[in-house]
């Protein structure tokens, strides 16, 4: 394997010392840049993007020759599981992801199969193997995958939801059924997340996007629990190198201290946290990924600055901090705008270092 | 003025002893009721029927028929305001509310009046007599507002939003334009509320659905700071009795202890923040109100007496408690389930006030 040339995403992550705090953005590939729309209109579909390993890699890359990013994310999308269980995924102008089938009841989830990535979803470990061949060492690879609750509310909703109204109704009417579901999307993840390691990717990052709306038991019982089972589960060492692994839940934040519990390696939080609160709450556990409001963005390049300034002196000197946004970047933003942020990082973040 | 006959709410939200928890429902007069249906479908619009202080009076008392409930909140929207601020509320069907002028620029801003209620909202004043006279003492009547950055977000956006981009921008590239304008609704908020109180309401409750959508910083800077005003400003004494004040910020479990510094007597909670930890933290400054999930109501009666047996163990013994949901109650939810809430809140509590 290539020799990697910038490995601070991964010692940040592992709360070893580094020269300034590493960045890297989430959706970092995405609509806010001219030539991701014009890979877009080349390719067709958001999934048929997805599915090209090339143009997987190509998008993949465009943040990178734009911006000193120290890390790149595997271009995907965290619905891939539940359409390989075969619920059929589609997206819709405007309307985001919706599924043709949708999982309310108990034989809904018997039917459903543990995905096998090597046989349903090789098209995800061919993008791995493409992009980490073609970054050749310049920065580290991140592979994701959707928590099982976050995959869940889209598999019983059938898409996006404002209320969570069947799948709120499933978990507490019938939480064995529901029990029943995430533990075969648990084993779906694990062996999904085993596989992308196993093609080259250098850390792992789960998105609990939805945790954030479940009371504080219910996060525990039906989140937080499989994502301990997954952090289980995972190759904790690959290629000679710790990988390590990120839960990110929005919305969590009064849960961080459980979080830390499940020996991941670090907490990507949103921006309704204090970073500096967060530290002093989980201690030396967990390096901390976040948080700054991706709205800020719409800010000109010195209220930017700012807020970059006011969040690493939160944090404050030391290790165990990677810079980020606290939710992906929003398709309205100006490049110029997120690389006065990743600029900012850059230049601000060396002080906290010495 | 009539005696009232059960003043546990009033009490609770004072920290008062009582014998059992109180008990009413955020949006308890409101859809999943089929009466209240049926009076809608005689009003004719959701705004007429606020503007109408029979039909208002009427839906207010439909849950106190049902249920013993031990409070009657007035029947309005909290969009009152921007609308006499001459921006044009509507509601398209099963699209949330809009308005037909946006707040974007200083020139929109130094156009908004600041609302006189006695001219301005003459309907709201005229419905809180009117319920309060049907409430005969029954129960004590709630009067309430949207809180100014709430509010401040259907006037920017021009409606309900997903990711608030427009007044985000707003506040982080023109905090003082910002500024001004909720400077505006705090006066606005402080004259609607006192004559709420005036005409009758006994406590009051300032619903702030959108401050969780700020970082930690910006919350209270935008949101909490004129809650804050609002609470200097307001009648605390009417009618021989404190008038309590209740704050409720949802998504804000991380920034309780700051919002109970502000002098305000009660925090509405949502689900995501466990009301024993909550009450550990906000000590003995503060009662607390909430805090069930709206969604567990989907669930089975013995499923919903169990989560009810849950928060009120959480809660512990002694008073500061009002019992509701953290949220508004969802139009689907069966009024059987309702009342089996209701009920169990009623037959469970009692032994936490021995």
């Amino acid at each position: 394997m290539t020799e990697l040339k910038n490995d601070r995403f991964l010692k940040a992550l592992l709360r070893e010392p580094v020269d300034r705090t590493p960045i890297w953005m989430m959706r970092q590939a995405g609509r806010y840049l001219p030539e991701y729309r014009a890979s877009r209109a080349t390719a067709g579909s958001f999934m048929d993007l997805c599915m090209n390993a090339d143009f997987a890699c190509e998008v993949t890359m465009q943040p990178l020759e734009r911006y000193p990013l120290d890390a790149a994310i595997l271009f995907s999308d965290i619905l891939t599981i539940p359409d390989a269980m075969n619920l059929g995924l589609y997206f819709e102008t405007g309307e985001g992801p919706k599924f043709k089938k949708v999982v309310r009841t108990e034989a809904d989830v018997d039917a459903l199969p543990i995905v096998n990535t090597a046989s349903d979803l090789s098209y995800v470990t061919k993008a791995v193997s493409t992009i980490r061949h073609e970054l050749n060492g310049r920065v580290p690879l991140i592979g994701f995958s959707g928590s099982p609750w976050t995959l869940a509310t889209y598999m019983v909703e059938g898409g996006s939801s404002k209320d969570f109204r069947h799948v709120k109704a499933m978990m507490y009417n019938q939480p064995e059924v529901m029990h029943q579901m995430l533990h075969k999307l648990a084993l779906s993840v694990i062996d999904y997340l085993n596989a992308q390691i196993k093609a080259g990717a250098q850390a792992v990052q789960i998105f609990d996007t939805w945790g954030g709306v479940l009371s504080h038991a219910a996060y525990k019982e039906f989140s937080l629990q499989y994502m301990q089972q997954i952090v289980d589960g995972l190759i904790r060492e690959h290629e000679g190198r710790r990988v390590p692994v990120i839960l990110f839940t929005k919305g969590a934040g009064q849960w961080l201290e459980t979080m830390a519990n499940t020996g991941c390696d670090a907490l990507g939080i949103d921006w309704t946290t204090d970073i500096g609160n967060a530290r002093s709450r989980v201690g030396d556990k967990v390096a901390l990924q976040g948080n700054m409001d991706p709205s800020v963005l719409y800010a000109s390049p010195e209220r930017i600055r700012e807020e970059v300034a006011s969040i690493l002196a939160s944090y404050g000197k030391g290790a165990g901090q990677i810079f980020n946004l606290g939710h992906g970047i929003h398709q309205f933003v100006n490049p110029d705008h997120a690389k006065a942020f990743i600029e900012a990082v850059v230049e601000l973040s060396p002080q906290y270092h010495k």
